[in-house]
This record gives structure tokens, C-alpha cells and sequence, in this order.
């Protein structure tokens, strides 16, 4: 048996989120049946973050087992084949026995795109969250920076999480105006369920005004949901991918439209 | 009786182009229906460029006249009620009886936006056109140039192709690349049905080095459509809009991604 990872591109706005379910609407039930005919036997995967409908992927990376010797690129577009027009595979990388996809990830980010205008999305409607109220930079920067660090971010986590522990560090948020439309960058050691949107929806709540920004810290002190904004739409978050240690040669970028990378 | 155009962006991919058609299955259609629920009362409008199935509107500018006397941004919101979420209307102006939406337009500009990648595109299937052959720069510069000016532009006209004369202006052909993905942006008087995507599959094909540079005068200087290359695929190919004189206070422009603007 080979363990091999796979870097995996979709848009999630026709599938039930990444994981698995009988109804087979799923992106990993998409990707493991491509799988499965490519290799004309079955194949399961394990992924690095599982996204919730409607969440994008840019860098999802998976690893499966399987005794099938094929030349890398093979893979790619073997099994590309068989994947709807808004799944590709775009890398594949043989990998030791000891990589695992999620527990090997040292860290994942995610980004949001959100279009700041009067009027609704409609070139990129399910692909960017949309705003109408205005929004300031600098509120939402001081109330992202209350939140970077090791915490118990139960606050900000769905009620079906299935994560071990509420307790993450969150490296990174970077926040940037583009014209009409605002990028949100995150990075976490992990991410609770609904944890970008959530803290989307308290940054967008400062951004317009409606909430002081020393309100993000009561929220993240409460470590209660209810005191926190409402999840925020998936259209516009993107699961850019997991990084892992240099000596597993994972690629952690693909190609990818400027507003994305 | 009040003229007045409208702003329209769309994404093509699920409708059978701009032009109304029996199955209403149209951009046209969807716009008619949601103007004339708003205002209660049927309601026609003509376009600035019709626009084929799959090919989507940043811009598109059309005219209608009506008795109904509503603030601007009243008919933006009430009709984006009535519209699917990948088409909206950007914007409202009350315009003088003279202005006509087509007839006035001075000039009109598309871009076609490409992946080149060994992978096919996944997050923006349908939104990008792709090739997995790398292009060159220069011979496309080159090949374009000879296209600027007046001439007859029968070679890259579809055979169904409604205009009075193939006879047009091509004033700009701008090539970029970016990363992993090149735009192509066209400006012209008008352009012929597919002429946008018959030039586009003859710079690609010089682009790839399976044609020369010189070919491309070869080609328009035949004037018989089966010289060129294949119409190239409608996915990445954006009207971005018309332009008017100043005098009409058109907007020329709208929110858009950086990629598309």
C-alpha cells in the first residue's frame, strides 16, 4: 500500500458540505466515487478541514491508501474525469505512512470575501458574502486583535462541533479593502464549527457600528454562542488549505484568481 | 412617458443568452418579468449588446419606456426582488427620450478572462475559459495588432449573425497575464455575433505556436469564417459594457472584482 495526498479545488455552493453523508451530495462523496472508478476499487480519504455547504475550498488536501502505482499527473486528471465541472484535483504527491492529513496540519487558514454595496451580488452571487451598510477598517481591525491567541473560543462554536477541545490559537486575522469588496484572512492552529462565520458576523456587527469593539472581548469571555452575532453566510469563505511541516512536501498553493490568494 | 436605462450584471452560465426566447429561459426574459411585476404592468426593454448563452454582463445597459414614476433606487431594489440571484440590477437613470441604448452606444468593450493550467478550473468553472498549453505573450501582441482598425471582419462572424455590415472598428486589444490566468480586453464600434471568441480561438492558437503570427492577417484578410480557428469556449468571456457621450451620464462602470475590472 502507497499513501498518497491529493490537493483538492471545489465550490461548494451545489454540494451538502465536504463530509460524507447517504445522500451522496457531498464533495467528498464526489471525490471519493471519481476515486473509486478511477481506481476501479473502493477508495475513502481523509481530509484536512471539512467545510460546511456552501464553503469553498482552494487547497484541501486529502490522504488515502491504495495499492494502485500510477504516475502522479495520472492521478490528477484520471480522476478529474470522473469529478463534476466545480471539483478538480490539482496536485498528488506521494507521502510517508506517518503524514495524515488533518493530524499532520500544523496550522489552516481561511479566507472571506465580502462585497461592501447597495446592491447584491449577482456576477459572484453564493461566491462572496454581501453587506449593504458601510463598514470601517480600523474598529474591526482593534476588535480582531482581542481575539488572536490561545482561547477557548467556545463562543464562536456551532452546536453540533465535534471538535475534542473549544480551546485554539488563532494566529492571524488580516482585514483589507478592495474597492468594493473586503477580504478577511484567517489563521488557526484549527477552527471550531462555524468559527470563521461567527467571528465574521461579531467583525461585520463592529464594522457597521451596531457594536463597540471591546464587545468582541465580552463575546469571547462569555464563551456562550447566544452572546454572539448570528453565523454569517457561507457564500463568501474559502477554505485556503492546511500547511504542514516542510519535509512532507505538501504544496500549499494552487492556482488561484488574485482576490483569492 | 419616462425613459430610463438600466445597469444590469449577470452570470450567464444558466441561461440561453440576452435574448428573449419562447422557453424564457433568458437573461432578457428574467429582466422583462421582474420589471414588469414591479411595475405591474408589462414592460420591454432593448439592450446594448446582446450577449450569447454562457457569456455573462458586468455592465449591460438597457432602455425602457414607462409611465410609473419611482425614485432611481426604488427600481433597483424592487426588480432585484423579482430577479434570480445571478442577475441584479447595478443602477437607474432617467434618460433623455433620445437616448437609445444600443444606438447611442459609442463603443463597447469585453474581456475574456483564461486559466492556463494542466488542471482544468474548478472554482471558477464556467466563469474562466482554459487552456492547458502554455502561451506565449509576445506573438499574441503581435497577432492582435494586426486586427486594429477598420476592416471587414467577416472571417470571425457566426453564420446566424444579425448586423447591418461586418464592417467595424476594433480599436483595443489589451493581453495581461496574471499568475496562472491572462485577460484579453477588446473595445471596438461593435462586434459581430462570437467575434469576440472566433478572434480569441485564433490568438490562442498563436499563442500555443500551432499557427504564426502572419496567419492572423490571413485570416481576416479571407473574410471566410472556416479560415479561422473554432469559436473558443463562452465561459470566460464578460461584456463589461458600452459607452455613451458624456452628455447621457451613463455609469460606466460598476462594482466588480479586480479581475474583471
Amino acid at each position: 500500500m502507497q499513501r498518497i495526498a491529493l490537493g483538492v479545488s471545489y465550490r461548494g455552493g451545489a454540494y451538502h458540505g465536504w463530509q460524507s453523508q447517504p445522500d451522496g451530495q457531498t464533495v467528498q462523496d464526489k471525490l471519493e466515487q471519481a476515486l473509486s472508478a478511477f481506481a476501479a476499487m473502493p477508495v475513502s480519504t481523509l481530509c484536512a478541514g471539512r467545510t460546511d455547504a456552501g464553503v469553498h475550498g482552494i487547497n484541501q488536501v486529502v490522504h488515502l491508501d491504495t495499492p494502485l502505482r500510477r504516475e502522479e499527473f495520472s492521478w490528477v486528471r484520471g480522476v478529474n474525469r470522473y469529478l463534476p465541472p466545480d471539483i478538480a484535483v490539482q496536485w498528488c504527491r506521494p507521502v510517508a505512512p506517518d503524514f495524515h492529513a488533518r493530524n499532520s496540519a500544523r496550522g489552516r487558514r481561511y479566507r472571506y470575501v465580502l462585497l461592501e454595496s447597495p446592491v447584491r451580488p449577482a456576477l459572484e452571487s453564493g461566491q462572496v458574502g454581501w453587506t449593504f451598510r458601510p463598514l470601517a477598517l480600523e474598529p474591526m481591525q482593534a476588535a480582531a486583535a482581542l481575539l488572536l491567541g490561545e482561547y477557548d473560543f467556545s463562543a464562536f462554536r456551532a452546536a453540533g462541533c465535534q471538535a475534542l477541545s473549544p480551546v485554539k490559537t488563532l494566529r492571524h486575522i488580516g482585514i483589507a479593502r478592495h474597492g468594493a469588496y473586503w477580504s478577511f484572512d484567517f489563521e488557526a492552529s484549527a477552527f471550531l464549527h462555524h468559527m470563521v462565520r461567527n467571528i465574521m458576523g461579531c467583525l461585520i456587527a463592529v464594522g457597521q457600528g451596531t457594536r463597540p469593539v471591546a464587545w468582541m472581548a465580552e463575546v469571547l469571555a462569555s464563551r456562550r454562542r447566544e452572546t454572539a452575532a448570528p453565523t454569517f453566510a457561507p457564500d463568501g469563505l474559502y477554505f485556503v488549505g492546511p500547511h504542514y511541516d516542510a519535509r512532507h512536501a505538501i504544496p500549499d498553493h494552487v492556482p488561484a484568481l488574485d482576490w483569492l490568494s
